[in-house]
């Protein structure tokens, strides 16, 4: 029986990548995408493209409005999200993109989805190189994670057996994400990174997010398929 | 200027008290209750009863529905809950009211509501004394939490004043909390404790919950004042 992994996936370029590497690893994947009430509607979409494309076992989309907190301009649209930071500085500080705690709320829910169905691991596309200084992105937050898992479930305990949190891309600089992914077969066209694009999906090319995006494919020395799809039209 | 704290308050007997307890100590609390579709629906209107007696700042009902993972009694219909157990029998195994990762799900929800509202506690009613085994309310897990909690957030690092945990009913038998409530002016006639209770808000008197709260007041060596309130009827 292959081993069930739940997969953490917002249809963005790096957990996409994730979702490959699982496959690669031949895991039963069950997907789970939350619609937190971010701007970026897109990428609801983008995750549905790549759970199909994954031919995953099932694709949960999770409702958990974080914008009724607030506190963040991923959600809170009278927040401005910050344009065209120099690459340097990006990561400095903690930026207004931060949602609070998200990757904690993310890999909760994660976990109540993997005790209910019995799988053994959860894998998260976190990144320590090339990333926006998020303080949830770091590994000594994931063994954190980890340890919190062990002793919060049946599983870590009357089952003896807990859970494991994968981190492939942890220390991976986006263009070793990218060749890592396009060597395992992810079509880049489908996901989707910007923090605020346009309707029809044609990233921003400004935020944070684009920049290290386009930063990637820059040093990956190959050009962005999804930006190739909207000069095509 | 008052300390802020968020208060994880179900309705319940339990949570009821540490909102009394959170009073007594002159804080500013931000009250967060969680719709995750529990069959229970009373205890929402005993949750805003708790508010409202006790002049919260701010009471936010947050919806999360965990009945989408199913895998516990107390979300699925279709699961029965287990009745009339032996009282030196709860406790003893994780039971199917159990659901799956509640209490690190409502703590992280509880951290990112902290975070908006520059909170420095989060106050839970975990018990690890007269409680039904749930992994989720030991000691070792809460201070999980709270490590995990200084690395998670904004407050953990830029800001470098981690969050707290605080359990003020984590040692304290059934019956000593109820006498702790009395003492505080708690009216334990709002509370709402059973698992599922008849629409008019009797509770069953026969589900875990319940039978842990007739222990409770037994113990006390008072009657229970929602009891009354039925009879009365």
């Amino acid at each position: 029986m292959k081993t069930r992994a739940v997969i953490l996936l917002s249809g963005g370029l790096d957990s996409s990548t994730v979702c490959a590497c699982a496959a690669a690893e031949e895991r039963e994947i069950h997907a789970l995408t939350f619609d937190y009430n971010q701007r970026n509607r897109v990428e609801l979409n983008s995750a549905r493209a790549v759970a199909r494309r994954w031919n995953v076992q099932e694709h949960l989309i999770f409702p958990v409005d974080l914008s009724l907190f607030g506190g963040s301009s991923l959600v809170d649209p009278n927040m401005e999200v910050r344009k065209d930071v120099p690459l340097e500085k990006i990561g400095e500080k903690i930026p207004t993109s931060y949602v609070p705690a998200r990757n904690t709320v993310f890999l909760s829910l994660a976990l109540a989805f993997a005790e209910t169905r019995k799988a053994s691991e959860i894998w998260i596309g976190v990144n320590h190189v090339d990333y926006s200084g998020y303080p949830d992105c770091r590994p000594e937050f994931i063994q954190a994670f980890e340890n919190l898992a062990a002793l919060a479930t049946r599983m870590g305990t009357e089952e003896g057996s807990p859970l494991k949190i994968r981190t492939p891309l942890l220390n991976l600089k986006k263009g070793e994400i990218i060749l890592l992914g396009l060597r395992m077969g992810v079509d880049y066209s489908q996901t989707c990174t910007c923090y605020s694009p346009f309707d029809n999906g044609q990233p921003c090319g400004h935020c944070e997010s684009c920049l290290l995006r386009q930063a990637g494919f820059e040093e990956a020395g190959i050009s962005d398929p999804l930006l190739e799809r909207f000069i095509q039209q």
